[in-house]
């Protein structure tokens, strides 16, 4: 992840000349994490959101102190997690996403999604935040915003064990990449949050 | 951590006859974290809010594969956490707090809040969160709910390197205790609350 002191991140439109180095350099090759990881770190110099990864729980079973002041983990597992992979606060707004990669170029398996992300996603939207997944399609070098609300719509419609990348798009919200952010997912948020607001 | 099937977790009145029992049962042995903990679970149960503790960040640095399915972390530290423990959504609200103990009596010492917290607090804040510090006085057996914006406001205006009891009391909230939940700081909260939307 590329950290810049506060205040001094580069600009969107600094270095790079022309939009074919600036595809190379903010993506291919980083891993959806890494982009989103940058974003967020870039959305949090730039005063727009205070949005975190969580850390990956592990279940610590043994330690060691090879050194008075330093603890050394010497067993542990990973365990897995309750919730969603990313949480925090956008425009005074709970905001909660996981974000998810796949292969697959004409649909979206809904066996990558977890009961326990699916009722947590669920749970937050009730109690009045936002939650959505972040969908790339590798080949298609494609990251879709969906809105957990049209997944649960469209589950409870129909039986099929996948969303079809014509929903993901007819229902989704395409994210820009680029430089700074790596992956712009809070401006394709920003059209579904005033579409949330002209519906109320 | 307490952890009940949906729907079966059993009543605040439930069986205890008087006040005395219900104090020792919910209360004193336990770890802060650990009523935090039961009462989060308690309060998603009851579908109050969805409030989580953020795993512990751990830098794994070695893996082993004794199973084939199973991954054994053989090499691993801690880190220091970037941001509070605990986050979620509550009434529609991004709320944000850590838990801190003392065993002081009469004061709580600020270098027990270390500089990343408390920026990332004031950044939650800006961006229209609710931030605030659960303080328990082990001693007293108290535990307050205090705004980060009453510190902040103190910080500002004082150099001592301590928050006083007295403030605390003045601008703290007393979190009541019980069986479900142990800890209720969500009532702490309300309080707090509805004296913002008066100021608004």
């Amino acid at each position: 992840m590329v950290k810049y002191p506060s205040g001094h991140s580069p600009q969107p439109n600094g270095d790079t000349s022309n939009n074919e180095s600036k595809t190379n350099y903010g993506g291919r090759g980083m891993s959806l994490e890494e982009k989103i990881n940058q974003s967020n770190t870039y959305y949090l110099t730039k005063e727009r959101a205070v949005i975190h990864k969580k850390p990956t729980p592990i279940q610590v079973v043994q330690v060691d102190y090879p050194h008075r002041s330093a603890v050394k983990i010497t067993e542990a597992y990973y365990r897995q997690a309750s919730t969603t992979d990313y949480n925090g606060v956008y425009k005074g707004k709970y905001i909660d996403f996981e974000a998810k990669e796949t292969k697959n170029k004409t649909s979206f398996p809904l066996n990558n999604l977890p009961e326990h992300q699916r009722e947590h996603m669920s749970n937050c939207i009730k109690h009045g935040g936002i939650a959505f997944l972040l969908i790339s399609f590798k080949v298609r070098n494609e990251v879709y915003l969906i809105p957990y609300e049209s997944i649960e719509t469209q589950m409870a419609s129909s039986n099929k064990k996948s969303l079809t990348y014509q929903f993901i798009q007819n229902n989704g919200y395409l994210c820009q990449t680029g430089v700074f952010p790596m992956l712009d997912y809070l401006s394709a948020l920003d059209i579904y949050l005033e579409k949330l607001e002209r519906s109320n």
